[in-house]
């Protein structure tokens, strides 16, 4: 069996997002389903994660039989494929638990390691962001459109999203506060929806740290198409997760990452 | 002319959410849409604002032409009226530039001073969240029903949101500071939505500083009459903006005040 690298169809996306939905929606706004996932600390996962992961493996079991699975609930499995589909059934669990709709599922495809293809699906919105062989794409409660991020390449015209800023301890948030200072407009607790909005053409930077993988495999091919850039803070691929930076273009990119760097 | 209170229907709130939706919706996520109000610093203000606040004057004009009005773009007139609606076309500008669905138009009726009847109208997610005679009432996609507040008492088992720390400075910022550490999560970035989650039951407090009359007074019988209690941060009305905080329980709103006036 060949691994060849799949070209994902539209309507894939839409299976894989309609399955998800299928296990989030009926438990969004919901009382009573969190549960925390750590005894200690804030760690919310609920029943509609790991249900919404189980329909999204059974989509990818049934056509790509072969390839490699990795998610966040229910970890790795045919790892040894050159095809690995990363999922996070909802990213931005305290999103979901508070009610506000900039969760999303998370899925994309690795070959070889890169990033090659994703989507961002919101159900409650009607959104799915996804890339694919073609570009990068958006069907919303408005109709269907390609992404393209903003033109901006200065640090004072940009907006900045993290989810917040405890996230960055010791110099990472000195860094984050520099950078912080050096744009426009920051905007905290978007979650997977703000990198969509950088694809998507709205924001133009999000600066994160401590992400699994399947915090942003899926989303690097929906910025990456549309015309940004994804890299960790080094400058290297993204799709191991840790420190995470999305631009809207390359100069923004390297102009944020000279002011995360500096001494 | 009498100046009695009226009983403003669900269909006179829908009406007014269609009017401000035709001019903010077409705006929504377009770009070059963006002006600034000040030249110093960044408080944006879109031409969505100004049309959508006259589409609602209009509509309020038409049913109750003895009635005063005070909004955001174009202030007040007929001042003298018992009876004043309090307008913000949109209440997070922030977010509406940055594409992300959590800004709304909020119209609230004031009887002598108090805030009797209002509405959080976000068109992107055709919700709308609204309080009148009859109680608190929510129609989204999912259908319709009536909200309450969660009943949670404990502020460790409370959820917050503010828009961001960044609003609260000096002794502010250390009263903010003890009320975050004493909640289970707090959620940054929320505007006027916040507000809408606790009346639906999804988040229990919010905190902010600075906020208009304009910013609070729609909100205030959403919530009230869902169960909670919105006060400014010396337990006295809302009405007029200010410090404000809003609560699931008349228990937590005690708590938090407690904790907001530590020495």
């Amino acid at each position: 069996m060949t691994n060849a690298k799949p070209d994902v169809s539209a309507a894939f996306f839409r299976k894989m997002a309609d399955a998800a939905a299928g296990e989030t929606m009926p438990r969004f706004r919901q009382q009573g389903a969190v549960s925390n996932k750590l005894k200690s600390g804030f760690d919310p996962v609920t029943e509609a994660d790991r249900e919404a992961e189980k329909a999204i493996r059974a989509v990818i079991k049934a056509r790509y039989p072969d390839h490699g699975i990795l998610g966040e609930e229910f970890g790795a499995e045919n790892s040894s494929s050159r095809n690995i589909w990363v999922i996070d059934p909802i990213d931005g669990t305290r999103s979901f638990i508070s009610g506000l709709p900039l969760w999303g599922t998370l899925v994309g495809l690795t070959v070889d390691g890169d990033a090659v293809a994703g989507m961002m699906a919101q159900p409650f919105t009607g959104e799915l962001f996804y890339a694919n062989e073609s570009g990068s794409h958006y069907e919303g409660p408005n109709g269907k459109r390609s992404l393209a991020t903003r033109k901006t390449v200065a640090l004072e015209d940009a907006t900045l999203c993290t989810t917040t800023p405890a996230l960055f301890l010791g110099g990472r948030r000195d860094a984050y506060n520099r950078l912080e200072s050096a744009v426009r407009l920051p905007r905290y607790g978007t979650d997977c929806y703000a990198y969509a909005m950088v694809a998507a053409g709205h924001v133009d930077l999000v600066v994160e740290v401590g992400l699994q993988s399947y915090d942003i495999v899926a989303l690097i091919p929906i910025i990456e198409k549309a015309g940004g850039m994804v890299t960790n803070w080094e400058g290297g691929p993204a799709e191991n997760g840790g420190e995470i930076i999305a631009a809207a273009t390359p100069e923004l990119h390297e102009a944020a990452l000279k002011v995360l760097h500096e001494k």
